[in-house]
């Protein structure tokens, strides 16, 4: 396997991904790395760390791509970027399986819809960030940001790539599919939703369980949820934001008064992991389905475990043969329609 | 002061809006109210509760209209139902200024949208929920689930009603406007998105603040969010499972060990109070805005004490003016436009 890390854009880079890099090196051996960057820090950071390794290669591309950038133009323009320079090699060279990236996700969209190819079949590329539920497992979102328009067919084939993403990832068999709507019943949202509906319904190979209304979002009743990438990300981005607000709250509170400070210092392991456990990072990148070459944004503020992580679930979908399974998937339901 | 009580419906009814609607008579002496519902189970109520008062009038339409009915069908079929009996005496009746309903929502919004009229320019009704922020204000997301297809205009119209919703409301001076986006800066999102944001931007009378993403929902930093019907309902709906989630399984964890049951002693009353602050039912009812009657849909779970501050709301909305502000504001806007 070999996977290309782009080493600009990100909070924490080049550090974060060049250090996630050499990690992700050390637990899999069969895993061969080019990093996409400003070469001199590379090296810096490789000699530092004191890594020889001929597993990892090192193409210097040393220009930002940010979240200022128009996308187009930057895919236009910026043709010395890493993130650029990254697409362009994940497309022209057969050898390359995979790429991670921290940087600008517009761009990266933009990028990877005008270069890369969508697996055959497949109408829109999603992206699927995996979210803590309060039970304990992750809930997947597709799509949460890559498609504000869609239609019930891309809806449909969202919630087909989702179920092999969950499946691939995370080892959920069967993962229970909802349909992000206002209401319970078949009947209720806009007639995208009611359309969609009736096409999830008898779509080979999903399990799913209906409509899903946000409040359920995190009470582990659903593995994944399918949405237009508006409502998707507001979803994720609320519950990302609640769920801090409210541990921020509760530690103001506690602050507040002498007898909260002494029960809050004797819970203070439980918040610690609580904290640990909603932490986004700990929950790996954010793929990019639906694309010929695995694609796997990873969040802008990934430190060098985080990068590990997103390296790490790419492996994981190479090897469970994700896009294989999506392909298959999404031809199974063409000819059934 | 009339307002009409709609007594079925909701999951405590008749009892909830009876006893809730003697509360609030007891506060606002210039306040008269008409129950509407089974007479019988209205009559029993009030004769346990030892009330007489030339205040309350009764009107028997015993029939019950659910979330299963089909909204339109409800409307025209179910003639003497207490929803649909009420929202007549709403339009007939020029003594009755305001009506609150715990029932279905669905029902509600079109049986005001078909018999009752809009408030002179406004393009589409709007809901306007209030939710708790986690800095100890509300914030309102206007609109929430009555319309799912909007236009630029009609964000625009809700920037407005919402405003002076929450300066009627919650006296919150020059409130705070965010556009609900996928991104802060302004070329984000979709068309609609894109355009709203260049309207709300030279709207009179508003304190547009830019786009708001999702995660920034609750910090305090907007008081009124503009919104699609269909995103604005998962943001509000997302926050309040994610928050009720959140807690839930603190609570969880605090039982799992002897040293945390201690410390969640300690804190009991804490939680307890942030239970109570985060309680949707301590924040009123939900608005519909646009509307030349004030109206206001109660939870479908209000207790007396809810359905007592829907009541109350409804006074306030009407000893504000706010109906007559809006009209105000729609002409300016419309005339600058």
């Amino acid at each position: 396997m070999k996977i290309i890390v782009d080493c600009l854009g990100g909070d924490n880079s080049p550090a974060a991904e060049v250090e996630g890099a050499v990690l992700a090196l050390k637990n899999n051996k069969d895993l061969r790395i080019v990093l996409v960057g400003d070469e001199e820090k590379i090296r810096e950071i490789l000699t530092r760390r004191r890594v020889r390794t001929p597993r990892i290669e090192i193409v210097h591309a040393p220009e930002e791509v940010t979240g200022n950038d128009k996308p187009i133009d930057a895919v236009r323009l910026k043709k010395n970027s890493s993130m650029i320079r990254a697409i362009r090699m994940l497309r022209e060279d057969e050898s390359v399986d995979a790429m991670v990236s921290n940087g600008a996700t517009g761009v990266l969209v933009a990028a990877a819809t005008l270069r890369i190819g969508r697996i055959e079949g497949v109408r829109r590329p999603a992206f699927c960030p995996m979210v803590p539920n309060m039970a304990g497992g992750p809930v997947g979102v597709c799509d949460s940001g890559a498609n504000v328009d869609v239609t019930p067919e891309m809806l449909q084939q969202f919630a087909i790539m989702g179920t092999h993403y969950m499946e691939t990832f995370r080892g959920i068999k069967n993962p229970k599919v909802g349909l992000l709507n206002i209401g319970k019943e078949e009947e209720k949202g806009d007639d995208l939703r009611r359309e969609a509906y009736k096409l999830l319904e008898k779509t080979p190979g999903i399990n799913f369980c209906g409509n899903m209304e946000a409040r359920e979002f995190l009470n582990g009743e659903f593995d994944l949820v399918v949405a237009d990438g508006f409502s998707g990300n507001v979803l994720c981005k609320c519950a990302e934001g609640t769920a801090l607000e409210v541990l921020k709250r509760l530690k103001r509170d506690i602050n507040s008064k002498k007898k909260y400070q002494l029960g809050g210092l004797l819970m203070k392991k439980m918040f610690q992991e609580e904290k640990e456990f909603m932490n986004y990072l700990n929950y790996g990148g954010c793929a990019l389905l639906g694309m010929e070459k695995v694609i796997v944004k990873g969040h802008g503020s990934s430190d060098r475990i985080a990068t590990k992580v997103s390296i790490e679930q790419a492996c994981m979908l190479l090897k469970g043969g994700m896009n294989e399974k999506i392909r298959d998937s999404i031809a199974l339901c063409d000819q059934e329609s």
